[in-house]
């Protein structure tokens, strides 16, 4: 296969990409100078070792190019100044850009997918094991664990789809148990009318959950 | 102007109908059989004498033709298994048939719109005077009403739209000295997560709001 | 069933028109004045004596309210003006608009619909049998027919759709045989790039069109 | 700025690909493996060494490997069996794939781009003197060009948008002059209607063309 068919192959892998459009990305490579394909090229080349993943919520974060390449912890979860009390629950890294938007200060843990609805083993689709693993060690030993903070509340912050409540039910099976004897609270976000939707074309569960949670 | 464009035109008044799909249904018409036209011009010209509007909620049904004509009250105001207690405050008729899916046992009050951004004088977009007087006749004199219940709460139920949420500071500023004095409690729907939306594509707003509303 | 409902099912036959956009109809004639309905109703109960199909195209016309009401031919059918050599078979009446606006200037012929691919009897589906009556005695007898001028041409102006090349398919097989004896040239509309479409996305039989009709 | 955001920007510049897409770009390149992201970034850097511009119609294609490095022309160029003497004028490369699929066997030229309406130096835009050198080369030197066959035509393959339009009208007034003394045909991809439109939404214009390329 020559060059130009098999980069476009490699960009039909690229989320949301069809063939087509693969096909465009490389035409505007070929036109393109060589000096942007060659920082293209570097970049997605060094992400790897520019990058890391915090080893606490497993979100990937830039690598502090001053430090000796031993960051462990992302921004969030090294701060002195989120409430350590408080763990939101995601499905991916681009969750948490949205939840900071709207002003959320504690810490995150990133699940890393969803659970499919058809799947027996829940722990190869998303970080269970080490979500269960985090919750008892910050909740357990506030002393032994790298904040003074014990944990106090778990947000679970899955998409209000059917693949996300599936995901939410199989981790409160998961989490209540602990959840007591650790003694921290577990909740979810509130379901409503989300902006700009329209009383009319609301499905009755959202009005359901809109009815209950007013205020 | 001919027949066929007189009814083209009055078919562009319909709500989301343009001048291509007027024109189709007069095209649609034309070669349908007599009776099914003479059928819908006959319910069209009828709608009047078959219909009421609630005296009460201001939702349109359809009379009872066995009873003498004299229908003030639409079904849900007339029936005694309701929670007279709780008032439902929706922009237009088809909310109230959202809300009733999702299971509200209380009463509704139909406003008849929402108050645009720039106008002047509220009470000419919506049943602002009707509704005072209403709230004013259910909370004040649980006797002398049409009902022994007492008013106890009253729910703005606006869409989550900029012109809705104008609508709701309106209504609250109207009604919030009202409430005080007649001990009803004043309530909005709760704003989250909607069915189907996704955490990383919502507004900060939603995500505050369902976290705020979490459970 | 009452009749709010009654006239929603009514409307939910419109064509293009679902469940929610009938009541939304229902609801916009409720809130109407009565005027308007009144206006509404009288000319949809009016529709079958106001018009006219064409006994020659079969399109349907307003009747001229002065005349006896012998109105048996169209504007376009008996006009002087236009060329009755050329012959424009089209699907339906809306059709015949937009060639209008193309400038064409010869008559019309509507076939009433297209054949679905699985048909047994075409004639079931358009007026086969009323073209096939009209291109013999159009074409053969020139001073017995309503005009003096014989049939030239017979454009075929179905869609570029699966079906309308399924129907100018059967009809050029029905058709053929009469032209030769006949003498009228029986032909299609040219296929190619139509306004705003772009080289890079059309398919191979619209290019190969375009460039066998290149000019 | 951080690598990940730097990445995002590069990516932002890929034609149809916004700031959130590009972000999804980056996160997915952070959880796929190592192995593709440098496979990635090789192809992207070699591209320019693995690929050449056509001497002759300007189009990328893939150099073959075993070749001294030294290849001029792509393959349909230095095709043997295509028809020298007709020259098809596309936009941009990837119009060249669609009017292959469509069976023509003749050569192709790149203008690289459409002249945009408020242009002043057309030839900054497309490569117009590339083509009037070309044109010039091949009509009148049949013999002392890179083949014997003379040109006998040109077709101006522009999309059927405004833009394309005007393209073609500045290209007719640069080469009518040319062409009368070198004794080539210049011709332009018709018009109609295009696979899968139909009659009733088809503009004036297409039925025009339509019309007068029937047959």
């Amino acid at each position: 296969m020559n060059p130009i068919d098999q980069l476009t192959q490699l960009f039909e892998r690229f989320p949301g990409i069809g063939p087509r459009q693969a096909r465009r990305f490389v035409q505007f490579l070929l036109v393109e100078r060589a000096g942007y394909r060659n920082e293209l090229a570097e970049h997605i080349r060094l992400l790897a070792s520019q990058t890391s993943q915090c080893g606490r919520c497993y979100r990937w974060f830039a690598k502090d190019s001053r430090s000796a390449g031993a960051d462990k912890k992302c921004s969030i979860c090294s701060s002195t100044s989120r409430d350590a009390g408080i763990l939101f629950i995601v499905e991916k890294d681009a969750d948490i850009e949205s939840v900071e938007r709207s002003g959320f200060k504690g810490l995150y843990f990133v699940l890393g997918g969803t659970i499919p609805l058809a799947a027996d083993e829940p722990e190869k689709h998303i970080r269970l094991i080490e979500l269960l693993a985090r919750l008892e060690s910050d909740a357990s030993s506030p002393y032994g664990g790298r904040t003074s903070v014990s944990l106090t509340e778990v947000i679970l912050g899955l998409s209000a789809t059917t693949e996300g409540d599936h995901t939410r039910q199989i981790l409160q099976e998961k989490i209540f148990p602990i959840a007591a004897g650790l003694s921290f609270k577990l909740s979810s976000l509130g379901r409503g009318l989300s902006t700009g939707s329209e009383l009319e074309y609301a499905d009755p569960d959202t009005i359901a959950s809109a009815l209950s949670s007013r205020n």
